[in-house]
């Protein structure tokens, strides 16, 4: 049992509010609370009527029915909220479900109603769903505590719908009641006062009626708990998210639900880095749930697929849209294809995707085949409906095949729909188009290569010396590096030009002269850097032109070659964060920067640069040496090492040079210290 | 009349193969013709039964019925129809759908079955749409010509569907079923042997009953044809297309309906430059040619959107995905925000999007004021269904809008298809998902901002004087850019070194000496360009380095700058392209390149830098100077110019580099020549 069992499973109801007055909320949730098959009282402290079951109070209405409610639904207003809470709990009440608005969202007093509902919170230990919700459904239970109307017609089924807003929450449900799925509960958290996100995952991962959940994501206030619940949840179950917040909708956004702390990037990337799919819009959303609903591909880093058409051109738009998505549609086995060339008539393609001419009554073996080959662990079938020729429902239940299926059915409205909803019940997704199928394969597919990334090993940190809290320089922060194992230049810390000149001699040239100040970050523009000095004249010439400094950096110039940039950085709600980008003004300009979380596993690290539009630049296009992407993952891992200690604020290693040998070497290294106690703690716990 | 009239509206039909045997093509096709209204005659002239309707020719059956078809629709194979419809041309019949598979697309005996069938169109003037398609449907004539279950079912409207297949064509006349939408024509064009896309698109620009095109192109073959054909209709009849070939799915297109001939890229650049909308895929074309069908702006570059919601966390989804596809939604006008102050409850959010609370019985006067707002162009409304609340179909219908609107609607599965249209019969488009509402703002503002486009008026083009045929040397290809008013550096050919060094006198240091010989395109892999020279010392150092060559240049160096590459080079399908691109080694590896057809409007080579992921580095990024849009311009439509001579088969200049002074100046300069005699005339006729 989890602690929101009471919430979402309880033995009896209480609606503050209800009403007999039709258009009221109060009336709408008494009506859709009628199906509950426990009690459901109803509370109207104005206007109460006992003869019509409409009590002054939770506690006289407890009496009444002779048992106290678990949950209570409030449909007063804001101003009046807390206190009714405080009295439902001490008569019992252990959770609520405020549907009420006019909280923090909406500024004013409203930021006043909030806190005082939070101290109920912290003082009864009630839980509280909202405020500002519509709030949740939960078929199986026949618990529709929502105003919406329709709701309490929403079927049960295999997906829960986790929303950061009431309306999201219901759109999602009825467009998943239109894709033929039903529903296990939706849950639309509004202001997350009490009950967050994590909260409900926590609560799904005991639930075995769950076979997969939709995630929609405005703001996420918890960071590292909301991960680690995605991530135990993926163990046993599917999580596609949406995060919106891909352009600045800022003033809206926090009109609606509160400030937005972190960033929709790395929001993404510590869902998807959790184990979550990923999707772009609602649409994809629910396409992608609805799949992985029904089936679910064994981890398997890159999944091939099959792909049996009965119409070419359709076939093509299918073909085309998981390639271009880099999906894997392999060449078939030399054996699959003779055994197909028996099976079609002559002339047609069969080399994946295998174009079978019309609906072909072969169909059913097709698939088969295709199944069965060795490359194939995931086979879509397209086909518009020519019931005079096929029957498609039949001819893909009829087929045994060794791995799953995804169909996609055009056709005239009816039939199509039908169709559909017959192969959905038979276990097999169907798409209405080649995009939507294409989006329901390629989350299988994303499904199944997150959980290879899991079940990598977590890197342990290794704990570096750091040095005393206070601006550090260059030195030292190379120092720090080259302890975690990454290559710095030689160098020499120079008190004064002579010991300069000393260093020139004993390292040779050519060398960088740097001024040595950790109160200077940005030493390039006041002048501070001087390159290509190999002899004493151009050394004096350099030291001249620089800004007087507590000492000099002289080092070894490290030779050509493409340029990174890495560091790692405390995202307010995430914690520690990695970055890998590509160096120059070109990426700079294109934001081509990938990120993880950190700590991670040394196959995230690895996969970090494959995700950079620039990585041609570093293996190995227009011959230059390939990057040794061993000890690039080692700076990845060394600098996330780094930050697992609190006092680290940030390090930047900018540029790191890629060498003819392909190992990579820290040219500048900026390393800010923090005082941990000054953070109220660890913001990554 | 179009060329077509007697294709898609016949006066007879002959159905050549027509059976009585269920299940076969000619017995399906006969049943699909039923409902025409005008006589259907059957031909199997290798089971005749004249009792029964059967006619062993077309000749007898125009005898029985009195009347000779227009049109012959063939259900035969591919081996006997030419001979079938020579017979046919004979007797009178003017256009041909051939359905059968088994010719070019086929390989082997196909080819020649498709030769004899161009020469049966060569000599009879037949007009033949197919082979290897499933046909077309012309709803508004009760005339189906497709043996698809289910399409005679297909109701008439305002959408016309031109696809490369008959598969997608059907696909989408279903789909669009689904979304409400009727048809005035489907056509699968099959092998495209006579009839092609550009005919259809001509056939439709005379047709007052289309409101829309949905475009479906696998192969372009008449490059500027088609081009052209589109721009047509766009003066009236907006179009969407949809490119297939964004992968490398050559192998099974090829095999489908004949060879790629240009790229996915430039028929995409092609189309939308002559003013059609590019979707990315099926689903959003059928939104977007759903909302075009039903509503168009005026030609606007840039309209403003004003959201209006009844739930905030649906209107973010909307407001989220609009803004980060770059769409306007500006601050509404002081006054709409208190004019809408009056009209909505306090603390609701107002200034675009406008979050009504709850589906407010306001709605019509909130959505009367936006849409009057001076910044607001078209007005888009999201409603989850709350018909307790309010009846959306009827709030939005009473609006008397300036502009028009675009509804997106959840709720339960029939009462929001129901709603969704009644809205959409009352000529306001509307979507079942934020996403799919997105996709159809996205294609209304898109076809708003073409016709801008195509209002600009095309430049003239230019006429340079070229060399005489053969290999052109730098000097000599800088020379023709020259004279077409690009700047090029000032420089000296020189025969021998000691020409060179007294070039070095004149020009002043730093210069550049580069190898000049036509035979040689790449110089600096033969170590045949060096640069940075400021000493007569330096200058023999440098020409020892160099490899022989008939002369030599010597050219003033240009002040370093970010650098661009210009080009233009003939597609063998849509003839001149002109492509921008940014110069140095990432944006290479990121194929960062903008195209357009030749010749082109001064407003669309203006509009080439601003499809650059890296035009920051031209527009001011990092305190360089801002490229003199002007001088761009001007290079980009001299290269277009240059290449209206058929006898320019590609030239580049590559860098082209931004000076401190805004202009660009070509460093270097390939142009190739040709015999446009050995091309068989101008490609792009």
């Amino acid at each position: 049992m989890t602690a929101l069992d009471l919430l979402f499973a309880p033995r009896a109801i209480a609606v503050l509010g209800a009403s007999a007055t039709p258009g009221k909320l109060g009336a709408a949730m008494a009506d859709s609370l009628a199906s509950f098959p426990g009690p459901v009282m109803k509370v109207n402290s104005g206007r109460p009527d006992p003869d019509r079951g409409f009590f002054p109070s939770v506690g006289e209405a407890a009496a009444a029915h002779g048992i106290t409610p678990d949950l209570v639904v409030s449909c007063i207003p804001a101003a009046v909220t807390a206190d009714a809470l405080r009295e439902a709990a001490a008569v019992g009440a252990r959770a609520a479900l405020v549907c009420a608005g006019g909280f923090a969202e909406a500024g004013g007093d409203g930021a006043l109603h909030q806190h005082a509902l939070a101290e109920v919170v912290r003082d009864t230990g009630i839980r509280v769903l909202g405020p500002n919700t519509s709030g949740f459904l939960a078929p199986h239970r026949r618990l529709t505590a929502s105003f919406v109307p329709g709701a309490p017609d929403l079927e049960r089924g295999p997906v829960a719908v986790v929303a950061a807003s009431g309306g999201v929450n219901h759109a999602l449900a009825f467009a998943l009641a239109e894709a033929g799925v039903g529903l296990r509960l939706g849950v639309g958290l509004g202001n997350s006062l009490d009950v967050t996100q994590a909260d409900v995952l926590d609560h799904l991962a005991e639930d075995d009626g769950v076979r997969a959940v939709a995630l929609h994501v405005e703001t996420a206030a918890e960071g590292r708990r909301l991960t680690e619940a995605v991530r135990r949840l993926t163990d046993r179950v599917p999580v596609v998210a949406l995060v919106v917040g891909r352009s600045d909708i800022g003033d809206f956004a926090r009109s609606h639900t509160g400030a937005l702390a972190t960033s929709w990037r790395v929001t993404r990337t510590a869902l998807r880095q959790a184990g979550a799919v990923l999707v772009d819009d609602e649409r994809d959303l629910v396409d992608a749930v609805t799949a992985l609903s029904r089936v679910r591909l064994p981890a398997n880093p890159r999944p091939g697929i099959g792909l049996v058409t009965a119409q070419a051109g359709p076939g093509l738009l299918l073909t085309d849209d998981l390639r271009s998505h880099g999906i894997q549609v392999p060449p078939l086995a030399e054996r699959t294809v003779k055994e197909l060339r028996e099976l079609l008539p002559a002339l047609t393609y069969l080399n994946n995707p295998v174009d079978t001419g019309r609906p072909s009554p072969a169909l059913t073996q097709v698939v088969e085949r295709v199944s069965e080959d060795p490359g194939i662990d995931l086979t879509a079938v397209y086909g518009l409906l020519e019931p005079t020729a096929v029957d498609l429902p039949a001819a893909l239940t009829a087929a045994r095949t060794a791995t799953p299926l995804v169909a996609v059915v055009g056709g005239p409205v009816e039939q199509a729909r039908q169709t559909r909803r017959e192969l959905g019940e038979a276990g097999i997704p169907c798409a209405a188009t080649p995009a939507s199928g294409s989006v329901m394969v390629r989350a299988l597919v994303e499904d199944a290569a997150a959980r290879t990334r899991l079940e990598a090993v977590l890197t342990a940190p290794d704990t570096p010396t750091l040095p005393p809290l206070g601006p550090v320089d260059e030195h030292t922060a190379k120092g720090v590096l080259a302890d975690l194992g990454i290559r710095t230049p030689v160098r020499r810390v120079c008190a004064d030009p002579t010991a300069a000149h000393a260093a020139l001699d004993d390292l040779g040239g050519p060398v960088v002269v740097k001024i040595l100040d950790a109160e200077i970050l940005h030493k390039t523009e006041v002048g501070g850097v001087q390159v290509g000095i190999r002899t004493h004249e151009e050394l004096d010439d350099a030291l001249a032109r620089m800004p007087a400094s507590p000492a000099l950096l002289v080092e070894q110039m490290a030779p050509a070659g493409p340029e990174l940039i890495v560091g790692v950085r405390r995202d307010p709600v995430f914690g520690p964060v990695l970055a890998l980008g590509a160096g120059g003004t070109a990426a700079e300009i294109l934001g081509d920067v990938s990120l993880r979380l950190a700590p991670l596993s040394a196959h995230e690290a690895h996969a970090m640069l494959d995700e950079l539009a620039t990585r041609q630049m570093f293996l190995g296009a227009r011959g230059t040496t390939p990057v040794d992407r061993a000890r690039l993952t080692h700076v990845l891992l060394a600098l996330a090492s780094l930050a697992a200690d609190d006092a680290v604020a940030e390090c930047e290693i900018n540029p790191l040079r890629v060498l003819p040998d392909g190992d990579v070497v820290a040219l500048d290294a900026v390393l800010l210290l923090r005082d941990p106690r000054d953070q109220g703690g660890s913001d990554d716990a």
